[in-house]
């Protein structure tokens, strides 16, 4: 592969991160409550005012980031769209009578009441990244503080009582580690810690803690990662327990990946690259059609999930950024492969050439099965989450930045 | 339509329902631990131990009703499994520690432990017409009283205090009319007075209470059925307020029907025919492949569902039944021709030539997407229904029955 053609996907890849944030800028704002609608169609219309928490945080947490590390983002009407949703979240995601002991809410109407409670982590967990990532754009400590504080619960409710989050426990439904989980945290972690010394210290067991956890996933000598493994980290019964989700696995594999190199762990790079990385591409890339199923059973029983067959965007964004992390401090040739693969499909597939941005689900065969831009599960954070990750990759490789 | 027409629907359904009936006598009981498995794959595969409740209830009741109406169906094996699906739900559904007074557990372990609650009326509801009709076919009182207690409960929570539920009581979530709920309701009022003087009378405004409940869902000037609306019939915002499910508004066209029947009550037959069968059909039949969607935005926006545009068998079932019962009524060959659509594409696409039963999930386009018999929603349930109550409507249009 020549440079050549790493300048080609680095052009692509730039362009496409600047028309994608684009269709956000213009289509999501609520400019009368704060926040942002989330529920946008193909044109840009939005086709319901519910707000998903899990998408303003994340939407908080990229606009920031992208506001703090890239020069073309550093823009006044990013920042301020940042703040305002923070704003909101600060004042209408908690519900005091969810839980034991209060909860973030999963959904919220355009004026910010509550809608729906899961009794899940995750809306926390991103209400965590915009608050850390908020503090770091504005220098507000007490938002720093905030994210610590929300943390510390987190952390309370996996590894210490997780009768906060209001779930019944019953006889039949035992704990389960939940490949979904430790990722989350790890991920957490390293948000948190990124350039400070003094929170490394805090939460550097945590951050092995997790890695240990997801590690449990690889099982079946190796050939398989599986979703859902028991507190010993066994296989499970049933569905549950065969299920693989091979976005979910690669997606664990950069998250693996990048705290590896931070941990100078050689050992642990290679098993990121050779489970996380190269077992769900063997198990998930559909030989007949492309792409990467969504789910799958290890033992071939047809999953219950009835989008198990269908492309998802998000997985072939994880794809993206696990194959050319990868690739950028390996330099095996492999993988650059599979990250070509991976981009052809991609950039044939999900981008919407009329209104911008990508589509999200398609059927097996490729098609567009569902044409909205934004929806209950999908907001600006995988695809430019995906296409910055790449850009700065690329970036690396060339040895130069583009950016002005 | 000639007889001859009438005659090899009839023969078909008849020979199709004796091989659905085997299919789940055959693979379908737990002898070890009673009660019935639910997730079969193709071949009649246990792929998973869980007992779905929902499941469990309906194939107590669908097996009792074969029993006790059916001639061929009359037979020892079918009332056994029936009285140990039973005694499974009576020993192991109920969760006392669920929502503020107990609740029916929605899955249970293979050995009875609860493994999942949900806070809605539905298994409940199934295990009300499990006790009903067991009660109906051992003449066990004490079923039939357990039956009307659970009738009672279910009655308070939907129109008294939903507190019994577990669900929290969010601001931005106020109470809505959601047609799987008055729908379900009616049925259970069928259930419970068949036959019974003395009942008909306690449950008589409790049955008028649902048909006004369902009527509230024709909505924009009767050119639509929207699945759920206000408490005070009105259309809900955003996508909640849109949705369409062609399959449950004839289902629910079906059951006010039959309603309309016994109650002598014409302009109730006309609504169910125009609004709740003509309706969906236009809406819903896909012109391009055939079938009927799964779910439908009223004004064309993409539903939020994955499965949106996916081919279920149970909406099928329900078209079946509600257009060969209006026709019975009727003879408006309008209705007819309707049937034998429904009837080409559901014989052509849903039964399984290799190992019997129906596959139940197809894509838009008609190939099998998932290729289970049984499933977390599908059971012995809606295929017998269908082919049971279209044969029975055959046997009246004919004058006879073939059943010996």
């Amino acid at each position: 592969m020549n440079t050549e053609k790493l300048e080609q996907f680095r052009e692509k890849i730039r362009a496409e991160l600047d028309r994608v944030v684009d269709f956000w800028l213009k289509h999501s704002h609520d400019n009368q409550y704060g926040g942002f609608f989330t529920c946008i169609g193909k044109d840009g219309t939005v086709y319901d005012e519910l707000k998903y928490v899990w998408l303003q945080g994340r939407q908080v947490w990229m606009y920031c980031h992208l506001y703090r590390t890239v020069k073309r983002f550093h823009r006044t009407e990013i920042l301020d769209a940042a703040i305002s949703g923070g704003k909101f979240l600060r004042q209408f995601a908690w519900v005091p009578s969810a839980g034991s002991s209060g909860k973030c809410a999963f959904c919220l109407s355009r004026d910010g009441k509550a809608v729906k409670v899961q009794r899940t982590i995750f809306s926390e967990c991103f209400y965590v990244m915009a608050m850390d990532e908020l503090a770091r754009v504005t220098g507000d400590q007490e938002m720093q503080a905030e994210a610590e504080r929300v943390m510390d619960l987190l952390v309370h409710w996996v590894r210490v009582d997780p009768s906060g989050l209001g779930r019944l426990q019953l006889p039949g439904d035992p704990p389960v580690n939940s490949m979904a989980v430790p990722m989350m945290l790890l991920c957490l972690v390293q948000q948190l810690t990124e350039g400070r010394a003094e929170l490394a210290g805090k939460y550097r067991e945590l951050g092995q803690w997790c890695v240990q956890q997801i590690l449990q996933h690889v099982q079946r000598d190796g050939t398989a990662i599986l979703e859902n493994v028991s507190k010993e980290g066994k296989e499970l019964p049933g569905c549950q327990g065969r299920l693989q989700n091979p976005g979910h696995a690669l997606e664990a594999g950069w998250f693996l990946f990048q705290y590896a190199v931070q941990a100078g762990d050689q050992e642990l790079q290679r098993t990121a690259v050779d489970k996380f990385m190269e077992v769900p591409f063997h198990k998930g890339w559909d030989q007949q059609h492309g792409g990467l199923f969504y789910f799958l059973d290890v033992d071939g029983h047809c999953p219950t999930q009835l989008e198990w067959s269908m492309k998802l965007w998000w997985p072939h964004c994880e794809a993206l950024i696990a194959y050319l992390m990868a690739y950028r401090h390996t330099r095996e040739p492999r993988l650059l492969e599979r990250f070509t693969q991976v981009y052809d499909y991609t950039f044939s597939h999900f981008p919407d050439a009329d209104h911008g941005e990508w589509f999200g689900y398609l059927t097996q065969q490729g098609s567009v099965a569902l044409h909205f831009k934004g929806g209950p599960f999908k907001g600006f954070f995988h695809v430019p989450r995906c296409l910055y990750m790449c850009e700065r990759l690329l970036d690396s490789l060339l040895g130069d930045s583009c950016d002005s």
